[in-house]
């Protein structure tokens, strides 16, 4: 752990290497495999084309393992939970960890199925280079309530960065905890929100070597592209919309002026 | 069936009634569980969520009854036909009347395909608390042609409340009957438009035990949220960002002033 | 090949004949059948209804027959490759096809599967009406690299029209060639604008015998109402849903002024 005095000095330069990771993914326009869930596919597709990203989103088991190979990134989302799904999640993870590409867990509502809960522990195995889940999602994974201390021990054991995105954001990985006061309630109000935000996260893991730096970059700028967009917006339904142009057309300034990380 | 006078008193409540169940709906948050077609998930999703309520999609046959079990209601529609799909929804109804709990059948397009008309007809039996469908879908499931007679009967028939939407909407239970002239014409430019409505009603028959009642409030906020909407609207595109605006902005004294029903 | 004086009197009318095929579509109103892929479905639904058009979306092997024998044209889009498509979309082509109605290909992302690839080859030999593809869906298809040369064997050898789109769209059969300069990069920024483009083209084959003029007419009417969408749109979430209402308001007279075909 760094001593209070670098953390600091490493939270101001934050909002300066999100914006470098902005404008990589931007430069990079990396592929994202997404296997994710029917309600989310749209939505996640447009913020990765908004953000400069390719999506892909094929499962079927023919295709999947080429599709993964030639991503720069994988998404795993597990809000739709057949078995085709599952095969597929496999099959991609297998094809991007033996290319040491990166991939991202987003475990969504594994509070609310144990069925689910037992196949992303099972995934969490598997080295994801990141996960992104809720307080519920978090608890059920960790077994324990939440604190900054069992988000610590949760980082360490499964040696992976965990981002908990809600009112106030944490980054944690085995030494460092960033904490992110962005965002905009409304974001809760739009359905896969937290799904598409998985996967910009996967598209800043492959520009960005450190996962705890993209993590942190990830989240900081869907929090601020969440306040832009809070601004024009007069409901969730414009808000919705706001979002993908406020993402597509964040500059660095803004970023800067908006950012609330230490 | 009431006296005119009786009806005609009630009908003035109505809006008022129905500013109660939105605000119940919002107080509420509950959960909607939804067996729906994948053109609708995203819109029926964010429609729940600017409404207040919760929404959930799950067909895997692994965790479908422990979604429903946990729902305040249910919806189940027709609009994509796959077996999965049809093993979902019987699990779920098995799930929530075993507890009481309200499920919404939207028997989408069962008047172009006979095997759905078919299937409509095994889960009219199954005690959906209402059904909200268009005329040639009324037809097609009462097999006759619509009169406010052949309404009553099928209303009569299988104990539920009917819902019919159209350019006017008819409300039907074995006793009672309200006509709604609210909406908009754009309503039927956007996709899906009416299996979130249907999902609305779910929500709102999980609040109010009367469903004759729920299904007035569910049409009613709906139709008038329309209205709203389409005076912002410059087409059917930016009309169903309004219309989840709007359904998240209304309040009592616009639903009032704008509510034709009786 | 007519000769270079009738093609630029043709290319003059073109506009117009856009025009009427915009009108004819909003005066039938056909029924597309479409057999697309989860991420394009209710974005494609949204641009049927805009345009005049009714969707239907079905895959379930006990009714996607009797869906495409209704339809007045049909939609094949290889975007989400599962079993359960390949056989819908095989029945859908063989009833369409005894009815001698349209239909359309749009071979997704045949250059980056070649299980897609090999399926897409098996349909191109049941005669579609017309192929959307992109450049690098073409050169796969085709087994050779662009040109107007390699464009018109293409089109030569499988008897049918290639409409293939980018920064300039081409439209080829045997004899003709139309080169279409209108559009928006924001098009290319918003998931499913070429699939939904691809149904609003089967809707035009439905008021159109002549195939070369319905998929000029579609592409410039996309063209045209893309251009007009990008004055409004702040970026590409505003821009698809300023399309839709582009689409559903295009007049002639916009169209004529700003069509650029030759």
């Amino acid at each position: 752990m760094p001593a209070e005095g670098e953390m600091q000095a490493l939270g101001s330069e934050l909002p300066n290497i999100a914006g470098d990771i902005l404008e990589r993914v931007r430069a990079k326009r990396p592929r994202v495999h997404c296997i994710t869930n029917a309600v989310a596919q749209t939505y996640t597709a447009n913020i990765l084309l908004a953000a400069g990203a390719i999506p892909s989103m094929t499962i079927a088991p023919k295709e999947v393992t080429a599709f993964a190979q030639r991503a720069d990134a994988l998404l795993v989302n597990l809000g739709t939970f057949d078995a085709e799904r599952q095969k597929a999640s496999l099959a991609a993870i297998a094809a991007v960890n033996k290319l040491k590409k990166p991939w991202v867990l987003d475990p969504v509502f594994i509070d609310r199925s144990k069925p689910r809960a037992a196949f992303a522990k099972k995934l969490v195995a598997k080295s994801p280079r990141a996960i992104r889940l809720n307080q519920a999602e978090f608890e059920a994974l960790a077994g324990a309530k939440f604190s900054e201390r069992s988000l610590g021990q949760c980082a360490v054991k499964h040696r992976t960065v965990i981002g908990m995105t809600g009112e106030v954001d944490f980054v944690r990985d085995a030494k460092r905890n960033a904490i992110i006061d962005n965002g905009h309630p409304l974001m809760a109000k739009v359905t896969a929100m937290g799904c598409a935000g998985s996967a910009y996260l996967a598209a800043c893991l492959s520009v960005e070597n450190d996962p705890w730096l993209a993590t942190v970059a990830a989240l900081l700028v869907l929090g601020v592209a969440g306040e832009v967009a809070a601004e024009r917006a007069r409901g969730p339904g414009s808000f919705a919309i706001e979002m993908v142009d406020a993402l597509h057309n964040l500059d660095r300034a803004t970023l800067r002026s908006k950012a609330k990380v230490n």
